[in-house]
């Protein structure tokens, strides 16, 4: 797997990458003996290679309970949660792979000691583990590697250590598409409603509003940038907030599907009408887009994709073999629906 | 487990029941040790055990995989599918199990080999499995026996086989309390829209709305009655049936939250309102139900209870406990939300 080592097991292709002065996909390149690396490149990484005693890790599948690979999730309550299982299952079986669910994010490592779950995890010999919107910590990183268990995120709450291999979405490329559609229409005051302001794809997501914005030539309005948490309640209340502004907004950017639901609840309580006086888009094109009335435009993630995509790789790293990026991002499409339209004029 | 036995592994304990002339759980109880049994219906079960060579199942956990249980479902999609997964992942975490979960039903027992699937549980040592919404044939139960592989069906699409443990919905009582809910308010022209039609859930569903209207004192009708598919676009298409008929209905009980947003799409494509021109009931409580608008009113079915009630069965069967019931219903109730009005007058 790309991060590899620890004390007792020599040091991770990120210590040599920087020893060589490399990236970590180039030096990563060059231990599984790829071509497209220019000679002298490879002559650097080869020689910072030896000089650190850098051991690959060996095949895993051996000394592992065959055919069991772990998908772990923050809860399985959410349409979210459901796509990407659904994508997991499905590129296992393909794998001849079966998946061991479980919510214990929250559950076992919020708190209480983390090390049951874990140390479960190395009594039954796991193959390899998919974390889905997770963060983990240092010490839960460290005890991965030590117990050499090959490991994917998928969309990562945080943007994880160097070599740590995931999957998401092009989230800066959906909040431009986003904004670009709303700007078409002839919006010009467009809000965006972020979800937590720290997490990589939210803060992904408002920066490709901004860039759409600007590329647009309109102003960014700080009052029209606002913060939720990802969950109905806040977005209601952010969107009654924009709502109430001396000038309000015509359009609004929601990041998240569930958020743009509670936009919808706020423009009702005000008396208005969804896109008739204020235009709503969301992220992700969860069901409840397609459900909710009018039918949301929304910025689609490949959810599934993405975790088969993550699948694919926890199967390669468990073979030793690494991605060619530790990062890889699927497109996002704008899926239009009904919940637009050129503003009031 | 309740079901046992093959001609391999000596009689099940439905032939000794039905030798000892009492009924499964009667006789379970007697082998369980149960102390409120007739002393008379004792005699007559311990004689049929010992006439017949009886052989209790041995306790299943040490011979299996510690701590995996199988979940099987037909579709990871649905909010329904991530309910159930939710209340087995809790129940299981409760009891120290861990759950694999396969969307293998449709795919590997529709229709192509289904032994790869069924090879592979006993390969690992499956500790129990859970069905969820399945249709096993014969020859499946038959192989479950044969491997002692304990099971549980939660929701089994028809009724099965006797002395199978299973855990579903009190259907006839939420079919009911939803007809009674539209008569409360006024309603007379009340019609139904069912699921498939020789599903169990399903047929159960209709039958409460039949008795509830029978209560009443109001005639049924039989052109408003229409079975679907439980899925939206043939419910769209009986709706649009009844609401063309020459006397339409004012009121309708749709049996899935799904086909009731189908109807809803029906209600607006004739230029009609959800619940001014028409009411509509739901059934299953599914996160759809509360985003729809308007909400829908709909019985709950508890799905992730029902789900954690069947793991404990299963635990149970694992350690050679039989359930005092093989069939287990949790009650519905009617969750009123903004779908349903008196009719116009």
């Amino acid at each position: 797997m790309v991060r590899g080592g620890s004390a007792t097991t020599g040091p991770t292709l990120a210590v040599v990458a920087r020893e060589a002065g490399v990236s970590v996909p180039t030096a990563s390149k060059v231990v599984n003996g790829r071509e497209d690396v220019a000679p002298e490149t490879r002559r650097r990484v080869t020689e910072a290679l030896e000089r650190l005693g850098y051991v690959r890790r060996p095949r895993l599948d051996a000394t592992r309970t065959p055919g069991l690979v772990d998908l772990v999730v923050h809860s399985l309550e959410s349409s979210w949660s459901a796509a990407v299982l659904h994508g997991v299952e499905e590129a296992a079986h393909d794998a001849g792979l079966e998946v061991v669910v479980s919510a214990g994010l929250n559950r076992t490592w919020g708190g209480r000691p983390e090390r049951g779950w874990l140390d479960k995890l190395t009594a039954r010999g796991s193959s390899g583990v998919l974390f889905n919107l997770a963060e983990l910590t240092p010490s839960q990183y460290a005890w991965l590697e030590q117990h050499r268990i090959p490991f994917v995120m998928i969309d990562p709450a945080h943007e994880p250590p160097p070599g740590v291999v995931s999957v998401g979405a092009a989230n800066h490329q959906g909040g431009a598409r986003a904004t670009e559609h709303l700007l078409s229409l002839g919006h010009e005051r467009i809000a965006v409603i972020g979800g937590y302001q720290r997490k990589l794809c939210s803060s992904a997501r408002v920066a490709g509003y901004r860039s759409a914005l600007a590329a647009a030539g309109v102003r960014h309005r700080p009052e029209y940038l606002r913060y939720g948490d990802f969950d109905e309640v806040v977005a209601q209340r952010r969107m009654l907030e924009l709502l109430d502004l001396p000038e309000p907004p015509t359009a609004v950017f929601v990041c998240s599907d569930k958020m743009a639901l509670g936009a919808y609840e706020a423009v009702a309580l005000r008396g208005l009408r969804v896109p008739d006086d204020i235009s709503v888009v969301g992220f992700d094109d969860l069901p409840e887009a397609r459900w909710a009335t009018p039918a949301l435009t929304t910025v689609r993630q490949p959810l599934s994709e993405m975790a088969a995509t993550a699948v694919r790789h926890l199967v390669g790293l468990m073979v030793g073999q690494e991605p060619e990026s530790a990062r890889t991002e699927l497109p996002t499409r704008l899926v239009e629906r009904a919940s637009t339209a050129p503003p009031r004029t």
